[in-house]
């Protein structure tokens, strides 16, 4: 969190707290306060129309959807399982009832999918639009980091990537809402709590991350807070095949859509060689979305190359979402 | 929370949750959860420019600090301790890193009061400058709620009422932003937390709940949820002398204000009538606001009755603040 805005890092400093409680605070995605032998999340999200998104291709179901989206994708990245929401709902004119309704019904589906109540929040005037989402959580005595990646380690994502991007590109160039499994990802992505539950409970993470800004986002995340460098095979990058058809068609690269896709809402992490076999029988069981290994953590140096199916390796600059 | 809309009636069924941890839901200020042998509490508040504040004269820490209030307010009515918060800031053109620094400082110099840290949170871009804060807190197996009065107990208010809305008056009519005890308590309401632990640990409290929305409404929220009715002493409502002198200069009623003023952020609460003794040794004590027993609560009707210095006693009809 903080992270979108530049002066951001100046506030960290003011935001910084000698609280022993405090386990992780200002800078990353989620919260974390030890509590006993657990670890208390604590995490909030925050949609505003014509920011973040248009009511001329999203429905307010949709809207409340990706927002939940977010929030518990934010908990999965910890390891952790959602306990209770709050909404706050900024109600510009022109909104009614029934729009304000479908957009909690679009939260409150995707909620009770895990379990997760709305407990409270609140519904004030505004001249714009937006969705305020305040999620509480709680993680066993081990937390998912951004820091605990170590060099020699695989490099694991959830699902296939690039969806999102390509299908908010369609959604925003078409007259017509274009429906089909690319709009699907953008408008109602999944997030990864039955995975994340599997990984808390059988495999020893190194460190891991939700793809919110994009995975070269993510992935320099990582570098400067695990110190470590990546090597990304390309030809393992998990693709869809309507986006690899559509991506030819419109003259894109499926790669570069890969690597600058945000609110993909998939899990990126590291993890010993020795646990692959775990994750493979993870696949088999077509529980949830497979676990694909991209690549290799390297000491160094901190940089993120892509060793290309064709062509020389090359270095990846951090692409993604930039709210401001 | 959702109390301050038409609608949320019908918001309520649909929140409805067969969450057997969910002590406290929607429909409360504050959620509670059974979290081990403790309970959780979970709230949240905003404010919007133009709906909840002016800039003209509010300072932006002054923005800051009411919002951390109204919050702190939340936890305290629940007899319970902050342990985080995160804030959402939106961000409209013509705000400078300056403006949104301060906001900031407002809301951490009033937390850091009460050794509550700022975890995380988020900086949009929106149309309209509003601060989202979400508050974690937890309290101990008994909760103070707002059907917890029994008739025959005493009701008790901390601090004096009135002066917020009477600030407000002077602060909305002014040119020139007149700076004294009265405006002082609506743009730095100061919540009593330290009373609340007081209470919460040596005094066997019926209901509670905080004045946000004006004496009167709040004492009608109690009568609906405890079942009880309310006869109140106008002379003994707890006015400061500078209100009684303003009120007289400018023709208006000083009972008047102390019923329906809003975002006073003072207790309100009942118990039992051997209770007392422990309130005056707090107020011997002069630790914090002190306690002012204004009524008794009765079995039937359930209404809210005003005994008058002179005159018939009479019936009070709930006048507060109304967001929509």
């Amino acid at each position: 969190m903080f992270s979108e805005f530049g002066l951001i890092r100046r506030f960290k400093k003011l935001l910084r707290t000698r609280d022993r409680r405090v386990r992780l605070g200002a800078g990353d995605d989620t919260a974390a306060l030890a509590f006993g032998r657990q670890n208390l999340l604590f995490t909030c999200d925050s949609v505003v129309e014509g920011v973040h998104f248009r009511l001329d291709y999203f429905s307010f179901y949709e809207v409340g959807w990706r927002l939940a989206s977010a929030n518990l994708s934010d908990i999965a990245a910890m390891g952790g399982k959602p306990l209770a929401a709050l909404i706050t709902l900024g109600a510009r004119k022109g909104l009614n009832e029934k729009n304000i309704f479908e957009s909690y019904r679009g939260i409150l589906t995707l909620l009770s999918k895990f379990n997760c109540p709305v407990v409270g929040g609140d519904i004030v005037r505004s001249r714009q639009f937006f969705l305020d989402m305040a999620m509480l959580g709680v993680a066993g005595e081990k937390l998912f980091t951004r820091s605990g990646a170590r060099p020699g380690q695989l490099v694991v994502v959830t699902g296939e990537l690039g969806r999102s991007l390509l299908g908010f590109k369609l959604l925003s160039q078409a007259k017509k809402r274009p429906l089909s499994i690319l709009t699907e990802k953008h408008l109602r992505p999944f997030p990864r709590l039955l995975e994340s539950g599997f990984l808390a409970s059988r495999v020893k993470v190194g460190a891991m991350i939700d793809i919110s800004d994009g995975l070269s986002s993510e992935l320099s995340h990582l570098c400067e807070q695990s110190g470590v460098g990546f090597e990304i095979e390309e030809e393992k990058l998990p693709l869809h095949p309507v986006l690899v058809k559509e991506a030819r068609m419109l003259g894109l690269s499926a790669t570069k859509l890969a690597l600058s896709s945000g609110e993909e809402y998939e899990l990126l992490f590291t993890c010993p060689v020795l646990e692959e076999k775990k994750l493979l029988s993870w696949n088999r069981g077509r529980r949830g979305a497979p676990f694909t290994v991209i690549g290799r953590t390297v000491k160094s140096p901190k940089k993120i190359f892509l060793k290309k199916t064709s062509g020389p390796t090359r270095l990846v600059q951090p692409t993604g979402f930039r709210h401001f």
